[in-house]
Formats: C-alpha cells, structure tokens, sequence
C-alpha cells in the first residue's frame, strides 16, 4: 500500500473488530471496490463482495490475492432473485450472520438502454423499467434476503449493539432539492430508493431488530459513472474513490440508532427528501 | 342530478368556459369517474376521458348519453405505448391543444400480483415493477405525450394564462411523511411519480412554457382501491369522491404559477416529500 494511501487513512475510524461480517453488494468496480478495499485494509472483519461476474472483475480478485481467507466473493446480479437468494444462504451457511450490508450498486447509463434524459421527450417505458429495477427494486431485495441474517448478527464484532444496512443513493435523488430537471430515469429510481429504505427502517424500528438503515450520497466521485459528466464538475468537488469512501465508513462508524431512516451527504448533512 | 348533489357543488369554482379542452387520464372509475362527471356539469369546455376498456365503463357510457359531442372516451392503458400515442393524436387531430391534463390512473392491489406489503419479508420484484409501471411511468409518458398539445393550449378557454398537469398521487408516497411503513410497491410508486413530475415541472419553468404542474393527494377517499382498507378509517376522514373531487378540482382552478412543482393534499396544504 502506498505511503500517500496509507496517510489518507489516518483519520478514518472504521473500528470493525475480528469477528465482523460485511457484505458489499456491487463491488466489482467503483465505489463498492473501494469499500470492500478500505473495509479489509482498515479492519479486523471478514467481507463478502458481491458482483456480476466474479471471473472478470480484477479488482476483486487482486484483493483476494492479498487478502485470502478474509474476503468471499459471490456472483449477484439484481435483476436475478435466485443470485440474491444464493449468496444469503452462503453466508448463512458459512457465517450465520451480517453486521454491514453496503448496497453500493449503481446505474446512470446503459448503452442503448438507459441514457440520462435531458428533456421530457426523450424518456422511455424501458430506461425508466430498468433504471428502477437496478436502482431500487434490487437493494431492497438484497435487504430483504439478508435481513435474518443482520437480525442474528447485530452488533457482533463492532463496537456498537447494531447492525447497519447502508445504502448508496445519490442526492439527485431528492425531490426537495431537484432544481435542475433531466435525468428522470435515475433520480425517481433514486428517490423510489429512499422511500423503500424509508420504509424498511421504520419496520426495523418497529419490531426493535437490532439494525440501523440509512441512505448515502457519496459527493460526485470519479469513477466510471460520473466519466460522462464530469467536465462540469469543479475540481474540488470531485471526490477519489478513496476519499469519498472513507468520509461514508466514517459516518457508517459513527452512526447512531436514532439515524435509522435518514438521507446523509459524504459530510454527515442530512439530505431533505 | 339529484338535489344534494347539486348543493354539494355550490361552493365549487370550476371556471373553465367554452373552448377548454380537459383530458382525464384513469376515468373508468373512481376518483377519474368523478373528475369527468363534474368538469362536464361544472364547466362548458370538452372533456376527454381515457380508460383501459372503453366498451365496459358504464359510468363514462351514462355520461357520453348525456353530454353527447362534449365528451370524447378514448382508449389508453398506461402499459402500452402506443395507445398514449393515439390518445396523443387523436386530441391533436380533433382540437389541436389541451388545457388540462389529470392523471387520475393508480394502483395499489392487483389480483395475484400486487397486493399492498405489511413486511419487507413480502415484498417481490413483480409487484415493485407493476406498481412502479403503472403509477409513476405511465402518468410520465402520457405527460410526455401531451406535452405539446399543453403548450398549444396554454390558458385558451380558461381563467388564466397556462395549462396544467394534475397527477394523483398519495399522501402515503411523502418520504418525510412516511412513519408507518409498509405498502412497498405503493409508497415507492407515489415516491417516484412525485419525483417525475417535479423534474417535468422544473423543465416546464425552464422553457417558460405555460404549463403548470402539480401533484395532489385527494384524502382517503370511498373508492375500490381503498375498499379493503376502510375499516380502519373513521368514517369522517373517508370522503365520498364527490367531495374530495370538488376540493381537488378548487385547487386545481386557483392554482397559480408558483403552485408549480408542489404536492398538494384535498385541503391545499403542502405535503412534504
Ligand atoms: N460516482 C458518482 O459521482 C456518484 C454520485 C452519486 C451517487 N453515486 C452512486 O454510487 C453508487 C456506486 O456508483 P459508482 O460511481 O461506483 O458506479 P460504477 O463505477 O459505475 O459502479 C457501479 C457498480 O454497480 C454494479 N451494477 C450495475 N448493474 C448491476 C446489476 N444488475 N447487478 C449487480 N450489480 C450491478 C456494477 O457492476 P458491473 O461491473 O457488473 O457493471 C458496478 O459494480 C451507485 O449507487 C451510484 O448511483 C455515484
Ligand atoms: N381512494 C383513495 O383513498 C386514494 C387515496 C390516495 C390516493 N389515491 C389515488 O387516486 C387515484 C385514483 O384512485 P381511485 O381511488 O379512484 O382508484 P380506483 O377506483 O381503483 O380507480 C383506478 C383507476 O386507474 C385505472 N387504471 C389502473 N391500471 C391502469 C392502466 N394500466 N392503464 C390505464 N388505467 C389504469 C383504472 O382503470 P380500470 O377500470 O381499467 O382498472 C381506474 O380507472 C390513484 O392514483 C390512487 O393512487 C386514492
């Protein structure tokens, strides 16, 4: 690990014990590589690390090079429930429990399918179909599956009597604060998202399962899909991988049972809806 | 029309005159029955009322006896492309503009497939997607549709200077509002089409185009969507539709252009997202 790497982490506090079971959902690329990296480097736990295609993604497979018996990798596709329903009975099977579930998956573009709208009238049945099906109707089936799962493990391995489920979304998701128009297909799956993971908590606080949901904007970062935008973006506010990861296992530590339910920015702001 | 219905009316304020052109989007029954029915008793313009099966909607056929060439009955299913298309033509061919569009279309059980989730553990992919086609994307796609006719129309044969979009949503699709969880395909749903039409209403502004768009929550009201769940309601919280359409249909005709983008409850509160 690099020097400057090395630095860069010096604040953070992700304080996961031996013993702690994370699952990052969307792992292959992006930011969910770069939480399953941090999570190993940083912490005493063991991760499972989700993707599409387990043989193809090269990240995942350095990390199990270096990290060997700490990190499982699985194959799940959100469009597939039987993927889903597999890769809970894995760590069912070989964990017993969950303390973090990180739903970091993510679409903005798709060739020929999905292309971020910039008028009403060029919105389709389609992008608007799979835009939601990847962006909200996925992570809340991954929740569902691994709820049990997180029920039984709570706290266990960390330094708090909860476990979490922490779910990338994206603050173009808020109504509240939709001033610019254009990308229908993303931000309704977006704010379809927070109004599942909304819903979610609030069972959750209800039958007082030891679990804390709360949704993440991880600041614009550069990775392969915010290439297309970026020109606009100032340099300063695009974020690398590692520092945008870093400031949300920051708050994901630092997380409270009263946060259950809520919407924060890379910063700990709390997003309107 | 019977005595009480007619006083029921009389504090109503429908305006529009001769040459308004309204299009009420899910009129076979319901909230979208009663839409139709006062804008043809209260107002001198022309109607057209859309649903899934035009031959079996006895209540538009008992309406297309009495207001004869003032009511046209289209066919459109929000699942289907090209009858919005149609619809979209036909209005063009006839009249050349709208003044008007309520989407008045919704969802919340559907035989075999959808029914209202009490537990995360219920929900599937299916009723997540149907919900989400019908209640968010189809309401989308017909406004894309009519978007030009909305512009061609503006304010002609009304009280004022543009036209409006009024789509139904529900107070239980409120993110921030949202403290009882459950209803996941629903509440998602409504999430979503309030998003898509705040980014509609937001490209509205920014075009100067004359056309104001808002969403509403018409209160619980005595309909078929609503029947199994009346029993819990007390009975001067369920509205009849005559009432909740005649509040509706007050805040649709005040509404003013910095009403544009809001979501609105039957009493003309602000609903937070
Ligand atoms: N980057 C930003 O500026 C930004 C800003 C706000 C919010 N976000 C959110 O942050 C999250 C991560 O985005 P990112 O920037 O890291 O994007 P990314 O580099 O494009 O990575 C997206 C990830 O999602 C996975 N994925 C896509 N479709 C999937 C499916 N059907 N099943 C399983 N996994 C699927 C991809 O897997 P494959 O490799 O198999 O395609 C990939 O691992 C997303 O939720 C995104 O919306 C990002
Ligand atoms: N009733 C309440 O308490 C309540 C409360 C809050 C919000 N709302 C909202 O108010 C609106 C009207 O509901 P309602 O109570 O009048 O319900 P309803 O009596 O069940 O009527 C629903 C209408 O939607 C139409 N529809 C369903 N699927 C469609 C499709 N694929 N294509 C075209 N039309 C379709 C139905 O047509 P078919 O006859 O062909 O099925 C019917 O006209 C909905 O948006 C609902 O979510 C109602």
């Amino acid at each position: 690990m690099p020097f400057a790497r090395a630095l860069m982490f010096s604040s953070a506090s992700v304080k996961f014990r031996e013993g702690n079971i994370s699952l990052v959902q969307g792992a292959s690329r992006g930011i969910g590589l770069e939480f399953v990296t941090q999570l190993l480097e940083k912490s005493k736990g063991n991760v499972v690390a989700t993707c599409r295609k387990p043989n193809e993604a090269a990240g995942l497979l350095d990390l199990k090079n270096k990290f060997a018996e700490r990190l499982d990798i699985h194959r799940l596709d959100l469009t597939v429930d039987s993927t889903i329903e597999e890769v809970a009975k894995s760590v069912k099977d070989k964990y017993g429990y969950l303390n973090l579930l990180i739903n970091a998956s993510g679409i903005l573009s798709m060739p020929d399918i999905l292309r971020p709208e910039t008028t009403l009238s060029k919105v389709n049945r389609e992008a608007l179909l799979i835009a939601y099906e990847v962006n909200a109707v996925g992570p809340l089936l991954v929740t569902k599956h691994m709820w049990p799962l997180l029920k039984a493990g709570g706290g266990t391995g960390t330094e708090r009597d909860f476990a979490m489920v922490a779910s990338i979304s994206a603050r173009v998701g808020s109504i509240g604060d939709n001033h610019l128009g254009g990308w229908h297909s993303y931000r309704s799956s977006k704010a379809a998202l927070n109004q599942l993971m909304k819903t979610v908590s609030v069972e959750f606080a209800r039958k007082k399962d030891p679990i804390v949901c709360i949704l993440l904007h991880p600041g614009t970062v550069d990775t392969d899909l915010s290439k297309p935008f970026q020109k606009n973006v100032p340099k300063d506010k695009l974020f690398t991988k590692e520092v945008s990861v870093r400031k949300l296992l920051s708050i994901i530590n630092s997380a409270k049972s009263s946060d259950n339910g809520k919407f924060f920015a890379w910063d700990g702001q709390e997003i309107p809806w």
